[in-house]
């Protein structure tokens, strides 16, 4: 299903009549709703909708609908974005040593569970980092980078989005710091895998903290770039029980698996429209 | 929000325009909806909604309101309630000799967690068999039963139910079976805990199954009674780890943890209206 | 199993041999081992062990196995304890408003799944403040606190824990942080609930800071309550998932379930020998 | 610490003195036991025990430590094992259609988290069927079976396992049931991934089972392969949360994930050689 019919995700100050305004245009053009969700953050006064749809065979109803949404949306003060699913998205992922997680969504991809083409694979180390994951057909780019060059391999990196026509980059593990400058062109659609749950372990080497600290849980963190690394609004967190017994190389091993499978979702939740973001936080619609 | 406002539930066979409708009848009457929950069971072709509103301030708009919806209904097929959430539920609890799931349910009525009224206690053990518990000013029936006596038995405890104004009647390791008569009399308004995860082990004694089999995860089943005990809509279950150094003794104790959680949950989640029966299954709007 | 036999704990720079001492000590008495862990903390060389055993009946050997052991820990560099456990220990619990874990306390207690006996419960508040609780039988002090009166009520609370015997203290959400002497005198005997998952948010309404952040996991931490309130050696933590739709109040409410269960199992495994102090950590034997 | 020293498991009917025996004896040859757990099946009067240790350098003490053992264990009824942990162990892979459980013990070993050769790699599809993942240099053998042949190709696979030195063969989603004569000829060296939760979902097609059935936790199952599928000692299991809103292909491809994390530590467990079998059960001795 993330790859059929039409997406329309909105946000607005809350007020009554929302949704019939909304279900009403998506009727008149025709609109099928299978599936719809809203969240109302009742603290802010703020309305949050996903809902995904079809439209009829034959004749062209999403322009007409983009355009009577556009009416609708000055009206109601509505921020919005409507989308082809059928289109997949175009992503990037930049990766630097550690490859647990690119390894994992490129295998996703090619099993079909993640409906995404790569735009392109960035890493600051060269290709042969990576012998024995198959990269064939695969537009990979080394982009080295030092305190002196960070400014131009940025700049690089930009114009890549740019050219590859990127929808979504991903940060698989990538050991740099964007600056603040890339990470607010990016916004909202730059994902990180923080390697520890936040906010409990910031900074270098968590694992090795978390150990230090005794604690019985761990986790890893998938969040929206933003200026300050370790506080990009939240897509999802997990964990796992760890015990006295564990070394901080079985809390690194322990959190691999975590790391993989908690940006696996994020970038499955982005992929299916189902993330919104909520001032510094999400909202991410789950069945 | 669990006691405030106005719940509607609707399922019907899935066809364009019923979110529209339901939203303008909303609309019309002055509504103002805070939650909403759909989901579209493609393989049936069902469409299932959950909606909270508000309804404004001075005269009277709900009796209107139940009224457009009687017309609705009848246009579009809906199988539908709607209910002041303010009025309190009325529940039963029958239990047996294990008390620690009527204890659990009884202590988070009483700090505010489950806003219902406990309309009787009933037990086939007599009343000492709680010594402990607190069951200051709530009603308590002793009707024991045995093979003889239990179309009586099952009589009265009806007449209670009825008697007593009863919405919800809660199972809480209450050890008979209903008959198939009593089950279906009850049908969607009677929750059962299964002290086992299902349809792992059915039967008697399924913490020592799970221990006989050496599975390495145990759960509990909190689900909506049906003639077959074991078969009825699911409407909860989680699940805790073991390991091969549990006794079966340590498994009835880490299940009791299960399923006072579960059962708590379950009945929460009802009492909210947040499930649906679909067929044999529920549907179930979590957030 | 919790309540049957001898157990023994002891701690030692590490060595080859002492296993062999111990086995050997415990046989040459008619020790029966009937559970033992064990634990090399290669990083700072330091070797754990419990062990669980019965002796034989008739004639007194556990005198002479503990002058044994006497002089076997002066030779090894040991430090140890052994424990008659069938001897109830006697626990304090202290609490303030909320009483859910106190609640819970008791009731494990009642049906035999917690094998203590109460030497007091302490409150700040009056004892009404629990109607609804069955505190029936057991002793229950009134230890009110102000800036002015602090150190006066911890001389009345230190000189309660003497006269009552007691082994254990229990914050079960006693709101009140103990001064760093009392802590110190309580070491490694005194458990806290920690009503978040440390070291994620410290310090006053965790989960209101949990809910500002956008965390999509919350949990709860029990400790050894040392100088530091939220520094103790941790002992169990748990976590729950949570999504953007639950506000504080549900926060609270669903860690509300996590802190009874972190806490209860906290208490268990003190009660059953299973957990030592290493540094500022702790080693749990977990079966 | 996977692949350093050695490591003795044993098990016998329980009595005094076995420990001291075992500590006795590794004590006189110099071995310095780092890690050791054991376990008392009280149900059945059994002993387990596994001790990891190292010897000194210099000189052979392997040899005549096994002697010394070979002596005990006649004396005290051992079943034991005693393995150089520093020696890779050999493992043979076998998928059919579906790879995941094939990509991700591969990557795993790349890595040099499961510390393993591959003897060889098994499928009744040809090689292309796993175009995508990087197969070079691992011995790739295809044995396709039908009713007719499936003697011939049985008499062939337990050729290539004796050929290879194959010490443990893990049916990774391998679609085959084994013979009973195969089953027994590889039993407690054959780990097998069940794609549910047994003993909830047996037979074919378990997801669709799980959502006929309405469940809202599915799992995967690791167990060692014996004549009776679905019946083999257990070894580790895990569950994922589902709504009513997942279709089947939800639940398939949640599973996926579930199914290789379980079969990696199963496949860990054994290699790491704390898994022993305990008639229909096992004992894993996890930290």
């Amino acid at each position: 299903m993330i790859d059929t019919g039409y997406s329309l995700t909105l946000s607005c100050p809350n007020r009554p009549g929302i949704v019939a305004a909304v279900s009403k245009a998506l009727f008149a053009r025709g609109g099928d709703i299978f599936s719809a969700q809203q969240y109302d953050d009742v603290e802010h006064g703020l309305f949050f909708m996903r809902v995904l749809f079809t439209l009829p065979d034959g004749g062209d109803h999403y322009q007409p609908l983009q355009a009577d949404f556009t009416a609708i949306a000055e009206e109601l003060g509505l921020r919005w974005t409507m989308r082809d699913r059928t289109r997949r998205q175009r992503v990037m992922i930049m990766a630097s040593k550690f490859d647990h997680c690119l390894a994992d969504l490129l295998y996703r991809r090619r099993i079909g569970e993640l409906p995404m083409d790569i735009s392109a694979i960035v890493s600051n180390h060269p290709r042969d980092t990576y012998d024995g994951l198959d990269l064939s057909g695969l537009p990979f780019h080394h982009l080295p980078v030092t305190k002196e060059t960070k400014a131009d391999q940025e700049t690089a990196l930009w114009r890549l989005v740019g050219e590859t026509g990127t929808d979504l980059v991903v940060l698989a593990r990538y050991m740099q710091i964007l600056s603040d400058g890339l990470a607010d062109k990016l916004s909202g659609r730059c994902i990180n895998i923080h390697h520890s749950f936040l906010p409990g372990f910031k900074g270098a080497r968590p694992y090795h903290q978390a150990h230090a600290r005794g604690v019985k849980v761990i986790g890893a963190t998938a969040h929206y770039v933003t200026a300050d690394l370790d506080e990009g609004p939240i897509i999802e967190q997990d964990v796992e029980r760890i015990s006295h017994a564990d070394t901080p190389a079985d809390l690194i091993r322990k959190g691999r698996d975590i790391e993989r499978r908690v940006l696996a979702r994020a970038v499955r939740y982005h992929l299916d429209d189902r993330v919104m973001l909520n001032g510094r936080k999400t909202v991410v619609f789950r069945d």
